[in-house]
C-alpha cells in the first residue's frame, strides 16, 4: 500500500540518484495514512514540473476524493467502491515498522512520490528503461506508423499478500486439467451453452462451427494437438480476505511479454531506489515469455516429430486482428520462438488465412506453401472479428487441420462465461476436476456465479435477482462477451434485471450473474505516453498457465508467470484518460 | 558487396521464413554485375508492396545511374564519384562461388532483395527487432515527446575485408598513447593551434579556457584524471585499396551503443535468412556499448578510490545539448554504467552544470549536492554549444575541478582537424607515438594533409593549391569545425582557394587541404522510418578505443568496438531523404 500511498508524513525526501541514502528515512517517521490523501497528492503533483517534456500531472487523472456512481468499465475489470485502509500493512499503518523489506522499500517510495524532481527522475527512468527494453506498444501514429511507446505501466510495483499470490500460481495445474477435461466433454459443452446460443449469435455460430467440423475432429482424437496458454484471472476480496476469480482466458491471454518486463524494470527502479538484494527478493520474478514460448516450441516440436519434418520446416500461423502491426507483446512472441526454437511465425488476419491456407486431404494445413504446425489466436474472440462468412472459414479450417490450435473451438467454448458459472454450481467441477483435492481448490477461488436462464421456474434465481435489484452495487451482470466493456453494473444493472423480470425472465440465457469482487485500494503511480499520475488503484491478477497434449499424451502442464494490471478506482466516467489500466508487478508483503 | 547489389541475375526467390531453403540458390546462377543495376533495381523496389503500412520504396532514394556534381555534405563523409565494382568479391563476381561463408550469405541476401514478399517481411523483422532491444531514436515529435522509432540502419551488412578491419582495430592502442601524448604537449598544442585561432573563434575561446585554468591543471599534474573514448574514422580508398583516416573523433563518440546493437540485429537477420554458425562468424561481434561503460567504470571507482568514497556516492555527469532527451544512444550508457558499475549519472546541459555545479576549495566539484567523478561530455565540440558566458564558465568550471573528464580542453584540441594535418607532417607523428613500430602503422593510415597557412610563402603549399583549383574532385576543404556540413567540395572548393589564392593567402589558417578518398561502391538496402530504399552508398568504419589515465598511471588502454556507417553515394542535392546515414555493421570477407 505504502508503495503507492501520499507519503506527506515521511520528512526527508529521498534523493533517486543516492543508493547510499537509501537507509536515510526512518522508518519510524512513517505515520497511519493521513485522511487528507488526496488533497496532499495532488499538491505535490501539482509541483512536480516536466517529465518528457510535459507536466507530471494528468488533471484528469488526480483523484478528488469524491467517490462518482460506478459505471460500465471499458475494460474487463470489477469495480467497487473503494475501502482504502483495507491492504495497508500492519507494520506501516502502526507507525511501528517492522523489518519487512516491502515496508522498507514503501517508506522509499513514498519519499519519491513526494519529492518532486526525484519522481521526474525516476519517472524518466522508467520511460526510457521501458523504451530500451521493449516494453513497448505502438504510438497509433498515421505517421511514422512505426513509432512506438513504452505501455503504460505503473511506476512502482505494488504490495501483495505472498501467500495468496502463491495460492494463486500454485492452482494453475489445476485449472488445466480441469478445462482440458471440459474442453474434451463435447455434450456439456453443447448442452450448457444451448441457451446462451439462443440469445448470443456469436455462441450460436462458434457451436455451428464445433458442430461441422465434428467429423474431422472426431476422426483425429487419438493424435489431437492441444495447446493452452491460459490466464486465470484474480482479484482480492477484502470484507473476506480472499481471492476470487474474475475469469479464465482460454483464447488470446495477453500481455504475457510485457509483464515479464514490466517485473524486470521494477526491479532496475528498485535498484534505484536504492534496494538491497534482499528487498529486491520481495518482487517475484518470472518469465511468462519464455515459458509460453517453450510451451508453443514443445508443440511445434511434437508435430513436426509426428510428421517427419524439422521445426525449421513448419511454422506457427499467429491469427492476428487485421492491420495490426506494433503489437509488441505478441511480436516478443515470434521474436523468443524463432531464438529460443528456430520456428518463424507467419502473421495472418483471418480473413488471409482463408484465402492463403489450404488444407490437404490428409488434414495438412499449408499457408504459402509452408506447413502448419500450430495456429495461436489472439485475435478470433469477439464477433468484430468476424465481419463476413470469409472469416468463419478460416476458422473452420483451422478447426479440420492436423495442427496443435491455441485454442480449439472446444477450448474457447470452454472459456464462455456461462461454463464458468455453471463449472460452479454443486458438483459440477468437481466432475472435471482431476481430484476431489483439486476441486477443493478450484472452488476455493470462485465467487458467486448465478445462471438467469430458469428466471422464471426456480425461486433461488428469483431470489438472487430480487437481491441484486435490491442492491445492485453487489453485482455485475455479464453477457458471453470477451474483452470487457459489455458488463452492467449499478443501476444499469438494476433496470436491466428489473426488465426481465418483468418480462418474464426471458432475454437472459445469454447473462451470468455475478458477486461483485471489491478489492482493496491502493495509491499508484501511472506513466501513460511519458506523463506520471498519482491515483488509488484496484489491482487485478493474473496467472498463466500452458498445457500441451497431444491426443491422450499431456507433454506439458505449467504454471507460467504472472500479470498485475492496475487501474484507477474511480469510475470510467471521466473517459479513457481517468480509467485506463497499467502493467503492474507484485511486491510481496 | 553482392549483399547490397542487385540480384536480378538470381533466379530462385528465396523464402525468408524457409531456413531450410537457405542454401536453394544455386551460387552457379550468380552472374556478373548487370550494366543495368540502377534500373532493375528501380523496377524491383517498385513491385515491392507495404512495410511498416508505406510503400518500401522511396522514389526519392533511389539512384539513377546518373552521376550529378558532388556538393557540400551534411554528415561528416568523404564523397567520390562511385567505383562501383571495386570490391566486388572475385568468387561472386566470376559466376564461380568460393567456400566463403559471406559469399553465400551475398547469394541468399540477394535472393531475398529480388522478391518483394521476402524484402517485406525482412523490413519487418528488422524493425521489430531494433524496437524491442533498443535500437531507437527518438521520433522528434511534440506530442507524444516520448514516442521512439528504431534508428536509421541498413537491412543487412556490408561487405569489408577482413584484414583491412583487423589492421584498423589493431592500430586502436597505438592511437591511444599517441593522442594522449599530444594531449599532454600544451606547448605544441598552443603552438600549432596559434595559425588557426586567429581566423576561428571556437578554436580561440578554447585556447583561452585552456590558458585560464592552467594554474590548477598543472597543480594537479600528478593526479590528472583522464578518461577517453576516441572513435577513429576510416574509409577505403578503393585507387590504392588502402585504409585512409577520415578523422580522429577525442570529444563526443557518438553510436558506440547503437553500433552495438546493430551488430546483434544483423546477426539476427542473417540468422532469418538461414545463415549457419560458420557464416555468422564472419559478422565481428563486438560490444562497444560495455567497453565504453567499464571504462567510465574504471574512472569512477579510481576517484573514488582516491577520494575515499563509494561508487554509489559519486556520479557521473553527462553533458548533453539542451532539450536532448531522447538520445538512446547515450542513455543505455547511463543504464549499463548503473547496471555494471552501480554509478548514477547527471544529464545536464553546460547552462544547468555552471548553474548547480559547485567548485569546492579542494577542486570537488559538486551538483545537487552530488559528488562529481567524472564528466563526459556529449555536447560542447561546436560553437552552437555555447551560446552565451554562462557555457564558456561551465566548461572552465570543468577544467578546474579534480573529476576524471572525457575529455579535457587538452584532448578536444588534439583532435582538432590542424593538429591531425600537422601530425602528418614529416617527423611529428613520430615524436608522439609511443615507438617507431607504431608511428609507422599510424602513419600509414594517413592520407595526404595540407595546411594553408602559409600559403604565400611555400612553394609546396603553393604546388598543392594549384593542383586542388585544377582537379578540385581530389580534394576537400576543412575547416576547424566538428559535426559535418561545413566542408568544401568540388567547385566552391576551387573557387575558394582560387580566391583565398588571389588574396594573397590570407584567411585560410583554420583550413586544411584533404586527400578526397575514394571508397568503394555497395549496394544496399536502407531502412529508416520503416521504409527501406536501395540506393549505391559509401561506408565508413570507426573504431572506438578507451583510455584511462590518473597522473602518470596509465590502467586502461583498449579497442573498444567498431562501427560502421553506411551513405547514399549520390550528393546531398536531393536533401535529407536522399543522403542520410544509415548503421551498419561489417561482413567481414
Amino acid at each position: 500500500m505504502f508503495l503507492h500511498r501520499a507519503a506527506s508524513q515521511v520528512a526527508a525526501p529521498v534523493s533517486v540518484n543516492q543508493p547510499s541514502m537509501r537507509r536515510s528515512t526512518p522508518e519510524s517517521q512513517q505515520g497511519p495514512e493521513p485522511c487528507n490523501r488526496a488533497e496532499s497528492g495532488d499538491r505535490r503533483m501539482s509541483a512536480a514540473t516536466q517529465t518528457c517534456g510535459r507536466p507530471l500531472c494528468c488533471p484528469a487523472n488526480r483523484t478528488t476524493g469524491q467517490r462518482r456512481s460506478v459505471g460500465p468499465c471499458q475494460h474487463q475489470w470489477e469495480h467497487r467502491r473503494p475501502a482504502r485502509s483495507a491492504r495497508l500493512p500492519p507494520s506501516c499503518a502502526t507507525g511501528q515498522a517492522g523489518p519487512s523489506a516491502a515496508a522498507h522499500m514503501a517508506s522509499v517510495a513514498a519519499a519519491v512520490s513526494a519529492d518532486a524532481a526525484a519522481l521526474q527522475e525516476l519517472v524518466e527512468d522508467a520511460v526510457v528503461w521501458a523504451s530500451q527494453h521493449g516494453l513497448l506498444v505502438g504510438a497509433g501514429l498515421a505517421e511514422p506508423s512505426c513509432a512506438t511507446v513504452h505501455a503504460p505501466l505503473a511506476l512502482l510495483p505494488v504490495p501483495y499478500p505472498r501467500e495468496t499470490f502463491l495460492r494463486a500460481k500454485a492452482a494453475a495445474l489445476a485449472f488445466n486439467a480441469m478445462i482440458d477435461a471440459v474442453a474434451q466433454d463435447e455434450e456439456y459443452l453443447t448442452t450448457v451453452l444451448a441457451a446462451a446460443a439462443q440469445e448470443d449469435l456469436f455462441t450460436a455460430r462458434l457451436l455451428q462451427v464445433f458442430r461441422e467440423t465434428a467429423a474431422e475432429r472426431h476422426a483425429r482424437r487419438e493424435q489431437e494437438g492441444v495447446l493452452a496458454v491460459l490466464r486465470s484471472d484474480y482479484m482480492l476480496h477484502a470484507p473476506t480476505n480472499s481471492l476470487l476469480q474474475v475469469e479464465l482466458n482460454t483464447i488470446a491471454s495477453s500481455f504475457g511479454c510485457l509483464s515479464t518486463l514490466v517485473a524486470r524494470m521494477h526491479a532496475y527502479l528498485l535498484g534505484r531506489l536504492g534496494a538491497s538484494e534482499a528487498e529486491l527478493a520481495a518482487l517475484p520474478t518470472h518469465n511468462a515469455m519464455d515459458n509460453i514460448v517453450d510451451a508453443m516450441g514443445a508443440a511445434v516440436a511434437e508435430y513436426c516429430s509426428a510428421a517427419g519434418c524439422s521445426n525449421g520446416e513448419a511454422v506457427m500461423v499467429m491469427v492476428v486482428q487485421p492491420g495490426e502491426r506494433n503489437a509488441y507483446d505478441q511480436q516478443w512472441l515470434q521474436t523468443r520462438l524463432w531464438e529460443r526454437h528456430g520456428v518463424c511465425t507467419l502473421r495472418r488476419s483471418l480473413a488471409q488465412l482463408v484465402a492463403e491456407g489450404e488444407l490437404g486431404p490428409d488434414g495438412t494445413l499449408t499457408v504459402g506453401g509452408r506447413r502448419v504446425a500450430l495456429v495461436y489466436f489472439r485475435a478470433g474472440y469477439t464477433p468484430d472479428d468476424y465481419p463476413g462468412e470469409a472469416e468463419w472459414g478460416a476458422r473452420a479450417l483451422v478447426e479440420r487441420c492436423d495442427a496443435f490450435k491455441c485454442p480449439s473451438v472446444a477450448y474457447q467454448l470452454a472459456g464462455a462465461k456461462k461454463i464458468q458459472q455453471d463449472l460452479a454450481r454443486p458438483g459440477v467441477v468437481e466432475r472435471y476436476a482431476a481430484s476431489s483435492v483439486d476441486a477443493q481448490l478450484l472452488r476455493s477461488f470462485f465467487a458467486g456465479l448465478w445462471g438467469l436462464e430458469d428466471l422464471a421456474g426456480s425461486p433461488e434465481t428469483q431470489a438472487v435477482v430480487d437481491d441484486a435489484i435490491a442492491h445492485p452495487e453487489r453485482y455485475v451482470l455479464k453477457p458471453q462477451r470477451e474483452g470487457g466493456g459489455n458488463n452492467y453494473y449499478g443501476n444499469a444493472l438494476r433496470d436491466k434485471l428489473a426488465a426481465a423480470r418483468a418480462a418474464g425472465g426471458a432475454g437472459l440465457g445469454a447473462y451470468i450473474l455475478m458477486q461483485r469482487i471489491q478489492p482493496p485500494v491502493n495509491r499508484s503511480i501511472m506513466v501513460r505516453l511519458g506523463q506520471a499520475a498519482e491515483a488509488d488503484t484496484l489491482s487485478e491478477l493474473g496467472v498463466y498457465s500452458t498445457f500441451v497434449r497431444r491426443g491422450g499424451r499431456v507433454l506439458l502442464s505449467a504454471e507460467a508467470g504472472t500479470l498485475v494490471r492496475t487501474k484507477a478506482a474511480t469510475s470510467d466516467e471521466g473517459g479513457v484518460a481517468s480509467g485506463y489500466a497499467v502493467l503492474d508487478s507484485p511486491l510481496l508483503v
